[in-house]
């Protein structure tokens, strides 16, 4: 990635949700954007933490024990092997950040596992 | 790190310049908050590439052969080996993500090394 990235252009630039886009890389990690509406399914990272911060909206960490309520301009990180379902009512706009090869679904797979796609 | 993090919050607690604070970590990367005014000195990462995604104000991150200018919502990963410099006019604020153990002056070392700190 050679140049500089805007949040707000690569936002733009899709609709879906629960389907993160990469949009550069830090050293083995991806960076990432995605658009959340509904809820996701729960799952869990063996191998590594998983790094959220809420561009706009309002994003829900469902964890097993509390919730996480996030608005724009607050990051959690879930602690690997912690299981976790984001949701959201309206739709919000989130940085995500994993090693590359992480699966969004982690041990869940299934059908809203997302295929890998840069922006 | 347990609980969410307010980037707002965090910022409102510190002032000093070119000092970056650790807020929390991903897998072995530090999460950190870094206030810029002025200009920083020359260095470079030999073994990590250097994330920076600007919040508030602008930054230009000078490189030896042009300018990447950054505004509140842009982010420019300065891939590793390459020197670069940021500079702000008017008072930045950044999220820096590296590996922990990395020195912020790089290979520069020198007064502006700024210790571990955590907030």
């Amino acid at each position: 990635m050679d140049d500089k990235i805007s949040l707000t252009e690569k936002l733009a630039a899709f609709s879906d949700h629960f389907s993160p886009k990469t949009i550069g890389h830090l050293n083995d990690y991806k960076l990432l954007l995605v658009k959340v509406k509904g809820e996701f399914v729960w799952h869990r990272h063996e191998k590594t933490d998983d790094f959220f911060l809420v561009l706009d909206g309002k994003l829900t960490i469902q964890l097993r024990d509390r919730n996480v309520e996030l608005s724009a301009g607050e990051l959690y990180v879930v602690p690997r092997g912690v299981e976790h379902c984001p949701r959201a009512d309206e739709e919000a706009h989130v940085l995500l950040i994993e090693p590359v090869g992480t699966a969004n679904t982690g041990d869940a797979g299934g059908p809203m596992t997302a295929p890998d796609e840069s922006l």
